[in-house]
């Protein structure tokens, strides 16, 4: 117990400040010493690539910010704001001042963490968003978005961005990752491929993209094999332009035995408009997952599947929205059978890919990093990764359990680390704070004896975590 | 680590004294400064009218403490207690000693810490219950109790208990809350409108209970409207006499789409004493859940579902003893898809009410905190709740990670906060329990850097948890 | 915070030093006050009997320490290591160099701590193992493997163990444990029945198992009577040898009506190499399940029912290298259901013998601990338990989650406390770690004023659960 208050600034350290986040000097000289300065490489997000291509300029916060930003939309509503000031018709200023309404009401959650973060390490701002500051906050950071240092390009420069990946359907033309490669503005921005419209047939709008892909890989998909003819094009065409991942966001994995003939004539009764079963629906998602799988691994591309999401629980809402705009959650769906088939089915004849498993419910947590161990087969170094926590995970708590789930049941040392996986470019500090937590895991233990005193050791491990394990991971 | 012993006192704090829980100065400060003195609104518990309104003397600790306890019967069993001792015929004596002989073993088990502290609390007892002090603690307990400001009114206020709900069920005629009523004794007691029995249609004794209801509510049940209409009659009146909440012990929703004309037809079936099928019991409960659900929309009252238990485990001792006597446990369902669709039923047409989620089985806890913000709407501040641990996550760890799972997924802020859910008397100290780790939560994250030093904000938001909230969600 | 470099070591215990894992002085104090010196009694491991009974003496360390040892083989093939230098060909100095260049990788893995608690318990190795030290640490523990006393019975009684139970099948005729009981070497050796291969009705194999089995029982198995006889032939025969407890690994159970005529119908067409149904095989599982179950009860025996795991999830590697090689994990099934109804079959007749509950994805850890509750009924102390964290979580992390959950749903007091379930002669390090940290929740609790200050009380505890309430909850 602490016997007088003014030991209280001495124990304490300071938000947000040059020690946020380390515990103990063993934290501080670790981030401070070893992973403070290393470049990023965020090897997974969802940046749009045209705003790249034009080293697009935002004009306000608002836009820049709370546009797009389903986080933030969710504590608007669960804070009794009206949907007129978060997506409706309401001013820029309007919407930002009852964001900073709500602001000081997140403490606790990762919002409050992110968006003092992001305001102090874009824009400088030191003080805390309350209604009292808003305005001058406000005005602050428009400033500043108005000038050419605030163009998207350079704002991820600030962040010594090296490379990123964005995610892409296969159907673009990636125009834009063109415009930008042609650029050579200093960081590699490179397309991922991510063709959940080809494997999610129960969703609507599926034949739809069937025809349209069918048209941009000028194949015909008469059958399943023309389907797979279809995105094998898009997979070279994708690899032509620096791609080397691939991404699915499922709900979880529907891995059955599926024959081809039977699963072209599912393909075909879909095309025709007519019903298909759940078990069809399985079988046509197993078959196209598989063949999938096969090609990441011919390309030596990775393959990342992000599981456990509860999608458009609210059909009011979503009705007059539209997706992604805050009303998804974590579901509570089986993972582990279907999870090992699938992969046992590409592995059993040597063709599974390297693989990056993100799980959504962290009671899944060890689940997912045990089943990682299941496929290490000592020809790549961490060959099958247990992803860094996402989305709703996506903060402190949720980063600590992934990494404690993978130093229990595997090698954190051979993490490929953080990603932002973000739709905004003021997201990078992410990164600061994921190697903050990272170097506050190892101090901690080294201060409690749980490490020998091996700075050395340990430094050069956290730095593989938080930038060359990845560099080496991927063959970018 | 401490150089010397006598460094040990100074830095460890004290086993329920002044800053029980209270792990720094933040805490402290915290907790004496906001928290404490502020009254109690248990808005939910199962405490029995009668007891309230005739203001019960009990005459002995044995029948206010451990008579009806299964959490205290549960350990005895445990520790090797003969059943004679628990619920059989031996003495209250006899009961009690047994109780001090079972309590040390109960070290790390809420019940040291609930036991300890309502002795203190309540009786002013410092000591340790063991079997050497059993036989004072014993005499010292009976003695108080049996002076007048032991009556349970004067026990409430004691507590500074401003309102209480009690759980009631439909045909119950609520005269004691009438005499509670005209009574005016300080604290506001309300009903609780608890309908299982009406839901639960593999009950047995569903049947009578139909006709039951049917009579006090003067009206016939020939069809599944007939039920509705009834049920509407009790709500009516409910409200009269104050209930703004309805609640329900289930142990996973069954939501599945149902119509009218079926849900007649399989009431009628078992009414005719009929088996039904596992589906049709769920598309009953599923018709008069949202039903009901629509009900508590209009009438602007709250509704609570208490997810998670696995009931009536061992059919030996239920026999003999029946149920509530310590055979239940936690249960490990599937609940996202099926809450989902529940709440996504009524918000669909924007009927969904104020609604408290509680979750037995902490692995769901973020399934749930998540879940909870798919339906906040901005219309009602902090409209949809994650309610606290509740059964066997009453105590310091399943707590801590409800606040947790919440402060993680949505707004700690605005979180009505703590409740009894208690049979007994002496349960209060737990909104006291509550408050402290609560404060502690927020003076480790002080401490930490994990949020600003405005102890006037963190203060304020403290003090909306421990009362304002609730005070302001309810519509008492 | 610590204002300079030199208050570190201070304020850091040391790395496996005499106060590893013990935070404060209540930690130091109740560890080696209490509960260093005592013997332990291993009531659950898979050491082989012939060793023993050889009292074998190990070439060197890579055939001690790395064969068989699946955990490490997985570290070692995430680390990018080839399969020759694991299970292949590669010499044993290769295998260990090998093993030496992985070990630093495995910082925050229990294989960082447990290797290197092993190197020093067992070999006085104070270094790190790492490639510059392998040669020498190589050299060295290859000497003393080769002296006397490191044959195993030796290596068993540096660590004190007092007794221990091997794990083995029905058909094993136990000589090994009669050759161990001759030499009476000072440590009781007992076998435990493991019928799991007469219960996997769908595992390969089994007839054969069945035709085996009634040969060494020598008893027809016609009918699942004889099956049953058979059983209880080979129970009296362990019992004989001083088993006391039997052992079942299953994925979850899975429990069904069943009848008699079913289940004789079900043996029968399953001997003829028929293929039967899923539910079909459930039956007969709960059916023999059950029947031992009963046998367990008349014998006064202990069940153990290990749970959870998902295993030969790599085809193509069980392909090469068989069962137990390292691709196990952890599932995600339903287990409270069914492990009710099993439970309370046995337990309606009240003929539920003492139970041991094992459950391995700590997800569930509250489910197991709460349902333990529901089957105490005050008969015999701590009759069902919910044991300690096996496999994949025999670590840190794993055992504090399990003392938790433990702690919160029962009485941890009653806990019986620690086994290796280990292959390893060089595994009996656990028992110290499991009581450091032990010590050190205790501690963490005094400190923080969770518990009184009452160390002889808490010492007592904490030597029963170390040693005293295994003694006394099997009747060795």
């Amino acid at each position: 117990m602490i016997s007088n208050g003014t030991n209280i600034k001495e124990m304490s350290s300071v938000f947000l400040g040059e020690d946020f986040l380390l515990d103990n000097e063993y934290s501080i000289l670790l981030y401070h010493q070893y992973a403070k300065d290393l470049p990023i490489i965020d090897y997974h997000n969802h940046l749009p690539p045209q705003a790249i291509a034009v080293n697009k300029q935002y004009q306000n916060i608002t836009q820049i910010w709370l546009y797009g930003d389903h986080y933030k939309w969710r504590a608007m509503r669960a804070n009794g704001i009206n949907e007129r000031y978060i997506t409706g018709d309401a001013s820029d200023w309007k919407k930002f001042e009852q964001y900073a309404l709500t602001l000081p009401y997140t403490l606790r959650n990762p919002l409050y963490h992110w968006s003092h973060l992001e305001l102090k390490r874009y824009f400088g701002i030191d003080e805390l968003l309350t209604p009292k500051t808003a305005q001058s906050i406000y005005d602050q950071c428009n400033l500043l978005l108005n000038t050419e240092e605030y163009a998207v390009q350079h704002l991820l420069k600030k962040m010594k961005v090296e490379l990123l990946c964005t995610t892409d359907d296969p159907t673009d033309d990636l125009s834009f990752h063109q415009m930008i490669a042609q650029q050579s503005f200093g960081i590699r921005v490179l397309p991922t491929f991510r063709p959940d419209k080809a494997i999610l047939i129960e969703q609507a709008g599926f034949t739809e993209y069937i025809e349209h892909l069918s048209e941009v890989a000028d194949t015909e998909i008469e059958h399943f094999q023309g389907l797979i003819d279809a995105l094998h094009k898009r997979m070279d065409f994708f690899h032509e332009h620096g791609c080397r991942l691939a991404d699915h966001g499922l709900e979880k994995l529907e891995t059955t035995d599926f024959s081809l003939p039977e699963v072209d004539r599912i393909l075909t009764k879909k095309r025709k408009g007519q019903a298909i079963s759940k078990s069809e629906a399985a079988q046509y998602q197993s078959a196209v997952l598989h063949h999938l799988g096969v090609a990441y691994h011919t390309k030596n591309w990775t393959m990342q599947l992000h599981l456990g999401a509860l999608r458009n629980n609210n059909s009011r809402l979503l009705g007059s929205l539209g997706p992604d705009t805050g009303f998804d959650s974590i579901g509570d769906f089986s993972q582990a059978q279907s999870l090992s088939k699938f992969l046992n089915r590409l592995d059993a004849s040597n063709q599974l890919a390297k693989t990056i498993l993100y799980n959504l419910n962290p009671r899944d947590n060890e689940v997912f990093a045990a089943m990682a161990g299941n496929f290490q087969d000592g020809t790549i170094v961490g060959k099958i990764q247990y992803g860094s926590g996402w989305w709703f995970l996506d903060q402190l708590d949720g980063m600590e359990k992934q990494i404690n789930a993978l130093s229990n049941m595997g090698l954190l040392s051979r993490f490929i680390g953080m990603l932002t996986d973000s739709r905004s470019f003021l997201s990078y500090p992410r990164h600061e704070y994921f190697r903050r937590l990272l170097c506050n895991i190892f101090g901690k233990d080294l201060q409690g004896g749980r490490l020998p005193k091996d700075l050395d050791w340990i430094g050069k491990v956290i730095q593989d975590i938080c930038y060359y394990n990845a560099k080496n991971y991927f063959s970018f």
